[in-house]
């Protein structure tokens, strides 16, 4: 099964579609959107995406893209993000001088960087691209900060493993495909719709959930484009029978301007 | 004035700081937690920072910092964010080969760049920083993409205005202080506040506004750290006497586990 992942081979999302859908092949794409197009397009069977990270926080753009495309997410997955320093074969912890890596994951390695000041943090485009970068040009003085499965990729050397702050680091990714099915155990939704613009309309719309005991797990505000504040809304909702569910969103469009199921799917434990 | 802003004089924070503060003189600082912290240890009497765009969406990584430090927003400022293509003196449209700008910059002037498709776009750290660099060390094959002020503050050359796609470009910026003063006229409010995780929750916590009739609106939740998949919740709320307002905090307080007021100021118009 071909699923499309963005970025490099070896990133987080190649370990986290290796878990979604085991001995999958994945297909890496530069940008998101090309992932989605690849999608929608028929070229790949499904999308692994990031979405949220416990850390960081919603990666917006992927619910942007999960509303502007006709996909559904079928599954979820929490992934433990452990960072490794990865550096050619041969190269000692000692000589490295530069460690290379997407400025957020540079972030969540400061204590690392505070115990070792001779190595200086240099932002890079992805995590796994950076052990690429050293692995192939061969560097001498310098390591990539990324995922295990970046080592396994490119024939990297692990100098050394869980360089990360905060060991309560996850992402959750959606498995998305364009079949709207909803698997056995589904008891999690996540649902896009936007409001007109009206004192109390936010509270109405959360009340659709409220009052059927639907737990409001997530929401997520996201301007919409050419419209200076006004909002798309995006919210997670857990619990409920299958016809609860329908009856909430059912209500849901009496007081939204329009909604959007993204998908309907089993909770990741 | 002293004010505090995060990046390179000239970057679009040194504008909305000479709009909020006519003659102040700005402090650039590398990262936003030291502009937080310089404001906060009294080097400066002020911060001005983005806290959303129109098209990005928020900055929470500043909503963070405003919950974390003794501080209070006392005005906001929408500034419309106009990219300029700015080169070294001398240098013309044809010979531009690179335009190095912020990723997020860049990816606002898509169709300048199709439209030029002999330039290609080079990601950079900082837009009015991407300018100081082509100016400073003399380029001749290249242009920063960053606001009119970095051509003034660096003795750049305005080869093209308004590379935008979106003429709807937007940014909102916060004054923040030490003092905790409401200015006459503070119409609009911005509250933190964590709730315990029980159905129904931040329904009955948006009732405390909706119940008084105060709009709601903006909300974003964020992960706690440390805390996977809990959240704070930050939400705009317009409208009301101080009296009401204060009733409703007061309100809020009896369902939420705590509640931060970031600011009362009058909204932008």
């Amino acid at each position: 099964m071909r699923v499309a992942i963005q970025g490099e081979r070896g990133c987080f999302s190649h370990e986290a579609a290796l878990k979604l859908v085991p001995k999958c092949k994945v297909v890496p794409c530069a940008l998101s959107r090309d992932v989605f197009e690849r999608l929608s397009g028929g070229a790949v069977a499904a999308a692994v995406i990031p979405i949220e990270n416990s850390l960081a926080g919603s990666v917006l753009e992927h619910f942007d893209l999960l509303l502007a495309h006709d996909v559904f997410v079928q599954r979820e997955h929490r992934l433990r993000i452990n960072h490794h320093l990865i550096a050619a074969p041969g190269v000692k912890l000692k000589e490295v001088r530069r460690a290379f890596s997407h400025p957020v994951a540079l972030d969540q390695c400061r204590d690392f960087f505070r115990k070792h000041p001779q190595i200086r943090p240099e932002p890079f485009y992805d995590t796994a691209g950076s052990v690429k970068r050293v692995v192939e040009q061969g560097l001498a003085d310098a390591a990539g900060i990324g995922p295990k499965q970046a080592a396994a990729e490119y024939g990297g050397h692990i100098l050394q493993s869980d360089l990360e702050d905060d060991r309560q680091n996850f992402t959750r990714f959606f498995l998305v495909t364009r079949k709207h099915r909803v698997l056995p155990g589904a008891n999690k939704s996540s649902i896009a719709f936007s409001l007109k613009n009206l004192p109390g309309a936010l509270f109405k719309a959360l009340s659709v959930f409220a009052l059927r005991d639907l737990s409001l797990i997530k929401i997520e505000s996201r301007p919409v484009r050419g419209r200076p504040w006004e909002y798309v809304f995006y919210v997670d909702i857990a619990g409920g029978e299958a016809a609860v569910r329908e009856r909430s969103l059912r209500h849901l469009e009496e007081v939204a301007e329009w909604v959007k199921v993204l998908g309907v799917y089993p909770a990741a434990v």
